[in-house]
């Protein structure tokens, strides 16, 4: 059954699987020294530079939550948005590994301003209150929205300038780069960013996803906190191999492309009725609509989607590297059969 | 490079590979709402009996950490053996995470008896003292010995008297039901076992654990503390996928066969050696040995394997589904022609 | 200095240091199985009635903390006004130990409704959220505000409708009581609160606040979070001789009441500049003004006091039992001489 | 009712409960920004010399606990006696609080030795296992020996050889540097140690210990996990107060040597019953014995105290500041009378 849920619900990409199997060939020393996990890390210095430091994990909850603990005491705080994913989906992840307060901030189309920032930027050295330590963005945002590189350069600025790191939930970092049509490197190395999770699972891989420290000083300690974190992979090769061919010819990006052309298409086609409306800029592979009400379970009977705002009947629709025009085209046909 | 360093040295089965590329088809429901965990349920109900609570994790850290945790209160201890994996090789992810003290008592062999459990059984209702609440043992053991089926009923027992419940770290349970020829529901289900870690990463598997609860009703926070722990696979279903592969037509015990097999057979090939003294019994998959200090560094340089102890030169060899007897028998050459 | 800035700038009460004195008598079993706490454990159920469970604490942020970890898992939230001591003054204490995610949502003078609560009471069993399972409200609040006796029954209605417990950081008890004018019963114990922070530090006392659960059956767990929270006194009875002094011939009423009227009294006299705009209700012993920003640090010369919002030259001024008439001319006057 | 059971069974020494009256005059800023604060502090730098950082916090649970987690991370280890306080007595405060695994070694007479503690100092470097941070003794012991200067000197030499830290657990250090007739100094300070938790409640206190930082650069971070450790104290001038009065003209140690003179003569009494064995060096406040057990309830009847090991009928009994030859006499008495 086709879903218009995630791309998580995605398969996995047939190269990816393909490297799998390339590397099943005998024994290879567990836990991350072995050659692939090397050339994997290889293929990301050639996208985000050579001074960086890699880790990977197995989830994006993870590579979130464990990345920033490198930077964090429990005294600490963490300013996000009040829709990001380390605020509303990890089950209150971050605080209970690291035991820092998360002060979520008013966005708008999942971003958040400097403006906004400022107001919680008080108290440092006043030992009531956590201290902000890191400022967490996500790129493309939850509501499928980008950051420009300048925006993402100011916040990093603004960050540094206040002591503080700047992390990027990068889930969906390809997502962005195919629509800002930049280098990954000018929303990530040279926009200051300091900490990056890249995405892995949502864009064709079985599971994995990578932590990048932007300077290689960075993460001496995340050796154990991804161990006591329950996150290191024995048998790592079958991380790193997928890594490697994501990033290989591309993939990553020919990936991203189409599931983010497929949002647009999907976004038009709905335009097409006059009782839908799309709520949010469509930058990335999410379409968010408000659809009538009494169509929606209708739907949903047929394909699983979630409802994001059951007051105004918002619901939204993810697309992935392997949805096709054929397939938006019947879910837009179910759409009209059901309600008009 | 064969190793003898650790069984998740080993790849992926070619019917576990099989079985994920077979599930690779299409969208499907992510979390493990999924048909794929669903038959993968059954298997394990099949095996263990209807009463159990099944969910998978990443890997055995997390499957002995978040299980313990779904009956823990921080004030709680964990009574285990000195050389346990909890104890020793989880840089300390149960402390962290339930915030418990581990009350690490001797072994012999790697083995914790009911006399040695006694001493620490002190202080309950005394608030100075954290409280013991699960006593784990591991089967087959860190040193690669078994458990009796009494000997399992009995700690279950004395658990039970004592209100507290018993957890087993089978990370290589496969390979105790072999060597005890028995039925694995008469060294878990009808043995009075609470808590079972299920191992599939080092039988055979890409990656996934499961969290088995002997209670229907046990188990009712886990989904929360499986999220929170950063164990909820969202593309769920290529590790149920792998434990229904691993669970049909006996894939599981097959291949605990032939590294049991080949411990003792390498064991066997060891004694021809008189400076090499074999100081476990074999029961499982794993061979220590006393080996003249001066070789190690030189076998090491052909073999990776782990030295347990340098103060007396033992070392650990294991072997794994893919051990083969030819790559024992090269083993044993480097070994003879290195050192003799 | 006479200081504004906090009811805990105050001495002891003369009575309560008359306690300590008084017990402070030879030997004294410690940690709390002794005479004078069970005596003052019994004036507590004089004044709360029988079917309580209390226990005694160092400060404010314990109690609170504590108190609420005998309910949580760590896959809970706390909901919470965004002006709240937990939320913000306690270093991020909830987070840290209880492992907790904090719902902030917005007051209105510090005050928080069941409409505004609403809004975040989704997601129950989806287990990518913090599950909600405690609403927490100060009584008075930290803007010198209260509950009306039917606001509170109506949210802890509302949360045991939602099986949630209702909280009360009750700090200032005793300045809501009186200013209520009413019997603590009716804000507590008949009004469906299951949870009391009771505050002492801020009322007179040396140090030490109340836990109180309102029901026998809670807290069975609360002396192992005690003494794992570090916060069991070993000679306990220095606390319990002070709430047994506290609430003996209602010194702890008289007390609240002079520092509500001085509160009242300070805030007419500052009524007498136009220039100062008194911006709370005053309910308790806070005094909430903008004065003009330029006068703010030469007052601050001469007393102690908190900005609060610098933004708009809002300031604190914060009564106690000890705060005399004389004390708030004096102060006035300065004001009135430094000004204008 | 006289008991031997601890020393926090005591009162409140006069000159302590005086100083309490004394500070009790007006308001005084909260939190520690007092003056009463900075002359306890700097009696503190006249006994331990000029380059520490001193904090106070309530209790000796959280003295040890907070000054360790200055200098942990979750993935490190401390190393202690398997009869200290952190291991036995404080319900897991430290796993919970720090996250770190506690390693408790063999201890003779409550000490531990360098070649005890050589074993588990492996594998740094290695993530699968928590890295070894800071080595705590206890002095004066919980068995009531000390650590020679040497002794202290070369424990802390071999832990900075290692990059570890000393922490010292002085809960009653004061009765181990009137036995040792040293300097305290020669057992701090110039011996190596870098935290100290310098202990008040048990030697004439009402409440509070310091912790001790001995480094002018260490505890930068400690204000934060006070406050958000739970231990900040609102009306922090009644420790400071205590603390003063406890540290002028050598209260401290006129109070220790009483202590110590008790047990000491308390030792030598029960020598005179043949069926009496006092099992511990008496070098400070603590008395060890085995006592037939069929007396042992018998004299709980009249005096509250532990037994310390069942099996064997070994009892604790502990003098304090204000125990009196007449008391000893008297119980000596009522052994004689009960027993023989």
């Amino acid at each position: 059954m086709k879903t218009f849920a995630s791309d998580n619900n995605a398969p996995v990409h047939p190269l990816i699987m393909k490297a799998l199997s390339d590397v099943n060939l005998g024994d290879t020393i567990s836990y991350g020294d072995d050659v692939y996990t090397e050339r994997s890390v290889k293929k990301f210095k050639e996208i985000l530079g050579e001074n960086i430091n890699v880790f990977f994990v197995y989830n994006g909850t993870a590579a979130n939550v464990l990345s920033m603990s490198s930077f964090l005491n429990s005294f600490n705080a963490i300013i996000c948005s009040d829709v990001s994913h380390i605020n509303n989906d990890e089950c209150g992840a971050p605080e209970k590994l690291t035991g820092c307060k998360l002060i979520s901030i008013p966005s708008e189309n999942g971003k958040i301003s400097i403006d906004s920032m400022k107001k919680y930027l008080h108290s440092f050295g006043f030992e009531h209150h956590s201290q902000p330590k890191i400022v967490s963005i996500t790129q493309s945002t939850e509501f499928g929205t980008v950051y420009q590189p300048s925006e993402i350069k100011d916040i990093a600025d603004f960050c540094h300038k206040n002591n503080m790191l700047l992390h990027v939930d990068g889930a969906r970092i390809a997502n962005a780069v195919v629509t800002l049509n930049c280098d990954i490197k000018d929303i990530t190395t040279n926009a200051g960013v300091d900490i990056l999770s890249f995405g892995g699972t949502k864009n064709g891989m079985m599971f994995g996803e990578a932590v990048v420290f932007f300077n290689k000083d960075f993460g001496a300690n995340f050796k154990y906190i991804r161990k006591q974190g329950m996150q290191l992979a024995s048998k790592m090769r079958y991380i790193s191999a997928q890594f490697e061919a994501l990033l290989t010819d591309n993939l990553w990006l020919k990936n991203a492309e189409i599931s983010n052309d497929m949002a647009i298409y999907l976004a038009n086609r709905l335009k097409e009725f006059p009782s839908i409306k799309i709520t949010k800029p469509i930058e990335a592979n999410a379409v968010f609509a408000i659809v009538p009400g009494n169509i929606i379970p209708k739907i949903q009977e047929k394909y699983f989607f979630y409802e994001w705002d059951e007051e105004i009947s918002e619901v939204r629709f993810m697309t992935s590297f392997c949805t096709t025009k054929t397939e938006v085209d019947e879910f837009v046909k179910v759409v009209k059969d059901l309600a008009f």
